[in-house]
C-alpha cells in the first residue's frame, strides 16, 4: 500500500519537485504499474508511455510547466504527463466524457498540442520561443519532446533549421530515441542513431559522460562547453550524431532515458544554456513490462484491452478492412511485378507486412514522410512501376500538394489506399479521416473509389492499379468489415442495392450510398419501404468522376439524397448536387455527412448516431423530406 | 556572326558532346547573350538561368538525358536546358502557344518535372532510382539539380534521408548554391554554406581541389575517396558542410559552378561512384549580366520586359494588390505591437519588405518551409502574438494539414494573406491559385475573406487580424488592383453593388460576386439590365462562414448565381448552393468558376474569356438561364 501513496501524493508538478531523488525509482515503478493495469482495461498507447516514465518525471522536475511549455510530439506519449498534472482517472480513457488519449487544452493548462500528427512539435516550439523573444520573456524555456522517428518528417527539419537560427531563444529539444517510431526507424538518420547504439564504446562513453557531469560543480555554458568538448573528443571512438551541430544546434547526450538523476542533470544544463539545445535521450519502448519490451512487431504500441499476466490481447472477431487490403495486395503483387508498395513508417498498421514478406524488394518505408511518399511514388511511376501508397486517410492531408502537383498534374499512375477513412472516434479529432472525400474532389485527373464491402475493396483496388495515367484513391474505414452486400442490378457502372417494391413512377427517392454507409442506407430503404416510400439505393463505387448514368437515374426520382462518412462540406453530396445542377435538373437534393467540425473522442457508432447518420435518424429525416415533395407535387398537379 | 554559329549548331545533347572544351566558354557567352536579349523582350526568369549556364552545359555533356533523367527543382532554372535540347524559339515564352516557363513533358522527352513548387525534385529522384533498382537498370543515373534555398524545405530532407539509404542507387544531387533562394537563404543550413563561402581559405581550397582532380589519372571510387580525404583534411581550415555525410551521403565539392571543365570532372566522378552523391556547386545568380549580378533585392529573379543596356524594367501602371497589403500591414503594425509577419523565403514578392523595415524584429523568414510557417504561426499565437503569414495562394496547399490541425483545431488566431490567388496564367498550371477557396471550405473555425478592391483588402485584413480564436484567410489576385467599387447598400454584412432599376418583385437574379470578379459581375448586371433583366449584385466579403442574410436575400430572387476566380469544384458556389439546400430553399443556382483542370500557360484574361468568365460570356449564359426560369414560372402561373 505504501507504493500507491507516492503516486497519490503527486497532484501537480510542484508536488513532484518536493520528492527526493531516492523516491523517484519507486514513483516510476508505481507509474508503470498504473499504466499497465489501466491500459489493460481500456486499451490505449502503452509502449510509448512506458518508455518515457523517467523522462517525463525529469522534465516536470526541471522545468516550470506551463510557464515553460512542455510540448509532446505525437501526443500519445503524454499519459505520464497527464498523471503528473492532476489527471489520474484513466477509467474512461479515449471514451466519451473520459480523458483524451492525447493532450487536450480543455483538460489542462499544461497541455498545448492536441494534434496527433507527427513532427509538428518543433515548429510550435519555434513559434513559442519567437513569441517569448518578441515579448521580452527571456527567462522562459520552451521544451519539445520528439521521437527519433518523427525526425524523419520534413517539418521537423524545417523547424530545426529555424530554431538553430535563434541563437538566444531558449528551446530545449529532447529527442526520445527508442530506435523505432511505430516500426524501426528507417533512413540515413536512423543509421546514425543505430551506429551510436551499437558501438562497443557506447556504454563506456555513457559512464564517462555521467561522471563528468557529476564532477562538475558549476552549471552553465562553460560546463556545457566542457561537456561538449568531451563529446567531440570521443567522436572518433563512437561517432555520435554531429549533424545537429552542423546546423548550429548545441547537442547534449546521449543520456540514459531511464536514469532520472542523469536526465535531471542534463536537462538543467540544457535549460540554463540560454539558447537552443538538443538533448538526445535513449529509451526503451515498453520498458518495465516484459510483453511490451519483447514484442517484435510493436503490438504494444497501442493495444486493445489485454491480460496483464500474459500480455494476450483480446482477439476481435471478424475480418478487418486492413487485412482485406493486405491480402489483395499480395495477390496483385504475384500477378504484376510492376506493383510496388510504399508506407510512411506504418508497415504493419496499414496491412502491408504480408506484401513486404512476399516481395521484400518491392516495399519502401520512407519514414514519417508523407510528402516524400507521394512524390517519390510519382518518380516510381515515371520509372515504369505502379506504386500503392497505403496511408491513414487523415495523414493524406499532409501531402495534398504532392498529390495535386506531383502526381495528378504529371498524370502518374499512383494508387493511394486510404485506411481509417471516415469517423474513427476513439483517437479524437486529428485521427478522423473525414477530409479526403472533400479535398480530393478538386484534384484533376484523379479517380476516387469507395468500396462498401470486402468484395468491392478487392475489385476497386484492382481497378485502381489498372489506371496508369493519373492518381487513383481507394478509401475504407477502420475496423471490421460488414458482410458483403450483393448488387441486385446495375445502372451504368453503379451497383443497385435496393429497388422500390412497387412499380410506382417516379419512385420517391434515389439514395446514393457512399462506401461503408451502404449497410445503413439499405436499412433506411427497408424502413422507408415499410412506410410505403419507394427508395432506390445505388452505390456509385467510383465517386469521382461520377457515373454518367447518375443524372438520368436521378431524373427518374422525385428526391435525391447522398449519405457519406466524411465531412459533408465539398464531399460527394456536393458533387452530386453540382452534377445535377450543371445538367439543368431541378430536383431536390439532400446531403448527409459528418458535421464539419472537430469531433470530440467517442465511439464511432455513438458519434454517427448523434449526428443522425444511423438508420433511424436518416429514415426519419428522409421520410419528412420525401413527404414534403410528394405532397407539394400532388398539390401542383390537377386534383 | 561566328559566335552565333556555335549555339545554332547545338540541337541536342549529342551535338553538345561533340564540342571541344575550348569551345565551351564561347558557347556559354552565346547562351547568356541569348537569354538576356530574349528575356528582355518577353520577361521571364533571368537571374536563375544566367547562374546555371556552365552547370547545365556540363550536365548534358556528362549525362545521357533522357536515359539519365535530369530533374530541375523549381523548373524556372531550365531555360538553358531547353536551349540545349532543341528549343530555342523563346519569342512567345510563357505566352499561349509558346514555350512554357518551366519544363514541360509535352515539349520534350528531356523534361520530367513540370511543377514549379520547390523541394520536390529529390523525391522524384528517389522514386526514379528505386524504379531503376527494381527493374535492374543499374547503369542509369538519376540527376537532380536543387538550389540551396530549396534544401530548407522539409521534403528535401525527407528525400535525402531516403536517398542515403539506397547505398547502390545511382543518384547525383547537384546543390546549386548561390547563397540565396529568392532572397538570401535563411537558417542554420545557410549559416554553414555561408561559412564555407566566407572563409579566407576557401579560394585556396578550391584551387587545391581543382588541381587534385586534375592530377588524378584514374576515375572512380578510389579517386573519389582520395578527394573525399582531401576534403576531410581541410575540414578544420574551412569547415565544409559535413552534414550530408552524417546522413550517409557522399559529398563532393565545393566546385566553381562557372568552370565547365571542373564541373565536368566532378560530375563524371559522381556519375561513376555507383551510389548517391551530393555535388556542391557554387554559382552566382545573374552571372554575366551586370544589372542582374548587382541587384540587391533580386529584381532580376523574374523581371518583366527590360532595357538590355540599362537593366531598367518597364514600369507598370497602377497599384498592385501586393503593395496595398504591404502598406496596410505597416499601418497595422504601428497600431498593434502583437502583430508579426511570416514569409517562406518571399519577403519582397509578398510585399512584407516595408513591414520588415519598419519592425525588423517582428518578421520571420522561415525558408521555403510552408509547413513550418503555418505551425510556428500557431506557436506564435499561443505565445500571445498575432502572426500574418503572407504566401502565394498555390503554396498554401503545401501546409493544408498544418492549417487544419495545427492552427484551426487549436483555435489559434493566425491570419493567412494569400497573394496570387485565382488564375495567374503566365506561369502555368502550378502557379494558379485556384484551389484555396475549395480546400479551405472544409476547415472548421476558419474565416475566409475575399476583397473585391483595395479598400476592401485593407478593411478585411483588419477584420482578419482582429480574430483571435481561429485562423483567418484573406485572398487576393496577382497584379494591379482595379478601381474601388463602392457599395450602394448592405444586406446583413454583405455589400450590395448593384440593384435592379425597377421595383419588379421578385427580381430575376441574385448574383454573388466573389472578390476580384466583382467588376465583371457589375458589368454583367449592367448588360443584363439593358435587356430588362433585374439583377442584384452582392459581394459577401466573407465567404466563410456565409452571411446569415444570404438565404433570405436569395429567396427574394428567381435565380441565384455565384461567380468566382477559383476552381468551381467545392468552392463558394457549392457552399452557397448547400446553404440554400440546407435551408430547404428550392431555387435554381448556377455556379461559375474556373474549370477544374490543369490550365496551360496563357494570359489571365484570355483564360477567363475562354471559359466564359468574362462579362460577355457570363451575361449570355445568365440571360439564357434567367429566361428559362422566368418563362417557366410564367407558364405555371394562371394566364
Amino acid at each position: 500500500m505504501a507504493r500507491v501513496t507516492l503516486l497519490e501524493s503527486v497532484h501537480s508538478p510542484d508536488d513532484l519537485k518536493k520528492l527526493s531523488a531516492e523516491q523517484l525509482p519507486g514513483l516510476a515503478a508505481e507509474i508503470r504499474d498504473f499504466l499497465v493495469s489501466e491500459v489493460a482495461r481500456t486499451g490505449g498507447h502503452l509502449g510509448p508511455n512506458l518508455g518515457v516514465v523517467e523522462l517525463t518525471v525529469a522534465l516536470h522536475r526541471v522545468f516550470d510547466s506551463p510557464r515553460d511549455p512542455i510540448l509532446f510530439d505525437t501526443g500519445h506519449q503524454a499519459y505520464v504527463h497527464k498523471m503528473l498534472t492532476g489527471r489520474r482517472d484513466f477509467s474512461k480513457l479515449r471514451r466519451e466524457g473520459g480523458l483524451s488519449g492525447y493532450p487536450s487544452r480543455a483538460e489542462s493548462e499544461h497541455d498545448f498540442i492536441e494534434n496527433s500528427h507527427a513532427s509538428t512539435a518543433l515548429s510550435y516550439a519555434d513559434g513559442l520561443a519567437k513569441a517569448n523573444e518578441v515579448r521580452g520573456q527571456d527567462d522562459r524555456t520552451v521544451v519539445a519532446l520528439i521521437g527519433d522517428g518523427a525526425l524523419t518528417g520534413g517539418m521537423a527539419w524545417e523547424a530545426l533549421n529555424n530554431i538553430a537560427e535563434g541563437k538566444n531563444r531558449r528551446v530545449v529539444i529532447v529527442v526520445n530515441d527508442n530506435g523505432r517510431s511505430y516500426s524501426p526507424t528507417i533512413g540515413g538518420l536512423a543509421d546514425h542513431f543505430a551506429t551510436l547504439r551499437m558501438t562497443q564504446g557506447y556504454e563506456q562513453m555513457l559512464d564517462m559522460a555521467k561522471s563528468a557531469i557529476n564532477r562538475a560543480p558549476v552549471v552553465g555554458p562553460p560546463l556545457y562547453e566542457a561537456l561538449h568538448g568531451l563529446k567531440k573528443g570521443l567522436k572518433d571512438a563512437i561517432q555520435p550524431q554531429i549533424m545537429f551541430e552542423d546546423l548550429g544546434l548545441k547537442y547534449l547526450g546521449p543520456i540514459d532515458g531511464h536514469d532520472t538523476a542523469a536526465m535531471e542533470r542534463a536537462l538543467r544544463r540544457a535549460r540554463d544554456f540560454g539558447g537552443p539545445v538538443i538533448v538526445h535521450v535513449l529509451t526503451q519502448k515498453g520498458k518495465g513490462y516484459a510483453p511490451a519490451e519483447n514484442h517484435e512487431e510493436d503490438q504494444f504500441h497501442a493495444p486493445g484491452a489485454f491480460d496483464v499476466a500474459t500480455g494476450e490481447q483480446q482477439a476481435k472477431p471478424g475480418v478487418k478492412w486492413t487485412s482485406v487490403f493486405g491480402e489483395e495486395m499480395v495477390r496483385i503483387g504475384a500477378e504484376r511485378e510492376d506493383v510496388v508498395a510504399i508506407t510512411a513508417a506504418m508497415l504493419h498498421p496499414t496491412g502491408l507486412a504480408p506484401f513486404a514478406e512476399a516481395y521484400p524488394g518491392r516495399v519502401f518505408d520512407v519514414g514519417i514522410a508523407e510528402q516524400h511518399a507521394a512524390t517519390s511514388a510519382a518518380g516510381l511511376a515515371m520509372g515504369g512501376l505502379h506504386p500503392v501508397f497505403a496511408v491513414y486517410a487523415t495523414f493524406l492531408n499532409r501531402c495534398f500538394d504532392q498529390v495535386l502537383m506531383d502526381v495528378a498534374l504529371h498524370r502518374q499512375g499512383v494508387t493511394f489506399a486510404l485506411d481509417r477513412a471516415g469517423v474513427t472516434g476513439d483517437d479524437g479529432a486529428s485521427h478522423n479521416g473525414m477530409w479526403d472525400l472533400s479535398i480530393l474532389q478538386v484534384v484533376p485527373n484523379l479517380g476516387l473509389a469507395v468500396p462498401r464491402d470486402a468484395t468491392r475493396l478487392r475489385e476497386l483496388l484492382r481497378e485502381a492499379v489498372a489506371v496508369d495515367d493519373g492518381p487513383t484513391v481507394v478509401r475504407y474505414p477502420k475496423g471490421e468489415v460488414a458482410p458483403d452486400i450483393p448488387a441486385v442490378g446495375k445502372v451504368g457502372g453503379m451497383d443497385v442495392l435496393r429497388r422500390p417494391d412497387g412499380d410506382e413512377t417516379p419512385p420517391d427517392l434515389l439514395l446514393v450510398a457512399v462506401g461503408a454507409m451502404a449497410p445503413t442506407c439499405c436499412e433506411v430503404a427497408d424502413r422507408m419501404a415499410d412506410q410505403g416510400i419507394g427508395v432506390t439505393v445505388v452505390d456509385p463505387r467510383w465517386v469521382k468522376p461520377l457515373d454518367a448514368a447518375l443524372v438520368d437515374e436521378a431524373a427518374r426520382h422525385r428526391v435525391v439524397a447522398v449519405v457519406e462518412d466524411n465531412g459533408r462540406v465539398g464531399a460527394v453530396g456536393d458533387a452530386v448536387a453540382r452534377a445535377l445542377r450543371d445538367a439543368g435538373l431541378d430536383i431536390p437534393v439532400r446531403t448527409f455527412g459528418v458535421e464539419q467540425r472537430f469531433l470530440d473522442h467517442a465511439k464511432r457508432d455513438r458519434i454517427l448516431e448523434e449526428m443522425g447518420l444511423n438508420a433511424q435518424g436518416l429514415a426519419r429525416s428522409l421520410t419528412e423530406t420525401v413527404s414534403r415533395y410528394t405532397e407539394k407535387t400532388l398539390e401542383d398537379e390537377p386534383a
